[in-house]
């Protein structure tokens, strides 16, 4: 198998790096990766947010739910979405505020710039996992937006996404099994209602299995029980809101 | 350089392959390369549809808005964002429609699930890549969603987002010369706007000069010129009226 794909399937996100900073050219790299992603008709749509100052660190990790390993790592990223240079961009060539206000109330806009994002982000982590690095997504920046943006001084039309902790690894986690490649390929067509329960079903003794031996028996969630867990408690509600006090509401 | 990082800068988007399928070793590389992403919070939100019968990709490459390529290459990739599994394991642990229904409304739930299916996709992509296999993003899928729904069989709650073409390279195209990195990767805080503007007008003359070398002296665009037309034309102005359509209302 060739190291590329090795890489990949090797991925797991850590949570535990040592201190010690990344270099700039490791940085460089990185962010070099990101940027060579596809970008939807070259809108490149996002800004990365390289933060390596302690106190900014702690606050965002605060922020971002008390999760200890944002401020200690090599360095955090925050992935941000970006249509604040789109709008320069329209400006300069003369583009009015209103023919603005209409492209830029689109769900479709915001879609196409949160898959650029994403794709950008995943060349990221993907270098920095080549590099020996360890990585770690942090959905936890859109816990408290307001506060992120502030600190990060994000304009309007800017939309901190997630955030991506990189850094020497000092304990390796587990890798969690991911739902059967039946369950999540399908051909041709979406699979029938059926199948899909007893692929669940199936899936469920997998993840049963694999929480009770990492926890000596202490957890064996199921997998459904999780999702349900995490719907019965739907997050980050204000999104919609936050995005229209920072002039992108969804038309 | 590793083998890694040179595949991720190395990228190109192909849009001429040779006539010669995909095995299904090559698919399920590409697909387990897929699942092998982070997901947020394990909900791996995503389904792919793998078209290979040739009269359903001519649909497709004519719903995508007549992309030859979309038909012919090796094997085509829908990525779909999938909350409907999500419904099945919440129904499964005997929640209830209000409930679901509540969970579901969020803006948020979706740009999880978006980035969840971006994530997966560049995974697949670089994983093809990485068989020197060439790629390409079809954001078109969304041109005619109702269309590419019923052909796919796609249920409520889950949207086809993009497909990925992928096959055996027939003409390599020249690689896009990105924003620079100091445009898109801000240090600790959001570059002032200033400096923006001063770094669009010299992305300008990269982007007109290297059309300019490539078109023979025909086309000299500047990038601000392509995004002010881009935006100066909305496009899939029916993608927040599509999500609603398929139980998915953005709240």
């Amino acid at each position: 198998m060739n190291d590329v794909i090795k890489t990949i399937l090797n991925h797991r996100s850590i949570r535990s790096f040592q201190s010690k900073a990344l270099t700039n050219e490791q940085i460089q790299t990185i962010v070099a990766s990101a940027q060579a992603a596809s970008t939807s008709s070259f809108v490149q749509a996002y800004t990365i947010i390289g933060v390596s100052d302690e106190e900014k660190k702690e606050a965002l990790a605060v922020l971002s739910g008390n999760q200890a390993y944002v401020a200690k790592n090599g360095h955090f990223f925050v992935f941000c979405l970006d249509l604040h240079r789109l709008r320069l961009a329209a400006m300069y060539e003369g583009m009015t505020e209103d023919e603005i206000y209409d492209a830029f109330v689109s769900t479709e806009l915001y879609t196409v710039a949160v898959i650029d994002t994403a794709l950008a982000a995943q060349n990221a982590a993907l270098a920095a996992e080549a590099m020996g690095l360890g990585i770690c997504y942090i959905g936890g920046v859109r816990n408290n937006l307001e506060e992120v943006s502030r600190l990060l001084q994000t304009p309007d039309y800017v939309v901190p996404l997630f955030g991506l902790c990189v850094g020497y690894i000092k304990h390796v986690s587990g890798k969690k099994p991911r739902l059967p490649q039946e369950a999540v390929y399908h051909q041709e067509v979406y699979l029938a209602e059926d199948k899909h329960i007893a692929q669940l079903a199936a899936y469920n003794k997998t993840i049963s299995a694999y929480y009770k031996q990492r926890t000596d028996g202490k957890r064996t969630d199921r997998w459904t029980q999780q999702i349900a867990k995490k719907l019965k408690n739907p997050q980050r509600l204000y999104l919609k809101s936050y995005l229209q006090s920072k002039k992108l509401p969804l038309m």
